[in-house]
């Protein structure tokens, strides 16, 4: 049990689109990632996605909606529903998903998920 | 589906250990409240218990210890562990529980969680 600062773990790592686990919730993994550039679009089919922006801003495309999140805001993406961030710009995103879940919604090309 | 803003929600209400459900996640009430004062020491016997400091100071008591919380920074209270939020001034958590899940641990004294 110990206090997690966010930006003290951001710092550890330079890569984007590589979500880092920093803390477990009932079986979740709460993660940090950086983001730069786009995901590809996906979906994951047993689980809600939950979305927190504590730095820069995000581009959520959801279906054939574009919503932008920017520090504070956050967004649950229901299971099944397709959907890809995007940020022009650095940006850090805070998720939650069960553990396990793949990042990209396929376990082939998805990242591996450190704890640090 | 929408962006939940954290400040815009906070705005919306005025009182003390008074948890708003701002969105939910597999079957999670996402929550913020503002705290100020000590709320009694409790455990949640079948959850975690996740709080992230959006704003101001919060001291964690747990067990033994007293854990100093700032803004960006978060803490995993594992299921069945003894705590108690404390603030000297206000600020806010936000809070992941099971729904249904009572506050305080005790139905009795558990705060009602409405949604904003």
């Amino acid at each position: 049990m110990k206090v997690v600062n966010l930006a003290e773990k951001l710092a550890l790592f330079a890569t984007h689109r590589d979500p880092k686990v920093v803390a477990e919730y009932n079986g979740n993994d709460i993660m940090v990632v950086k983001v730069e550039g786009a995901f590809p679009f996906h979906d994951h089919p047993d689980t809600d996605g939950f979305f927190l922006v504590p730095e820069g801003e995000v581009l959520l495309y959801v279906e054939d909606r574009t919503h932008v999140l920017r520090p504070g805001e956050s967004f649950v993406v229901p299971t099944g529903v397709r959907h890809r961030p995007r940020a022009e710009r650095e940006a850090t995103l805070k998720q939650i998903e069960p553990r396990g879940t793949p990042s990209t919604g396929d376990a082939a090309t998805a990242a591996q998920k450190d704890r640090i």
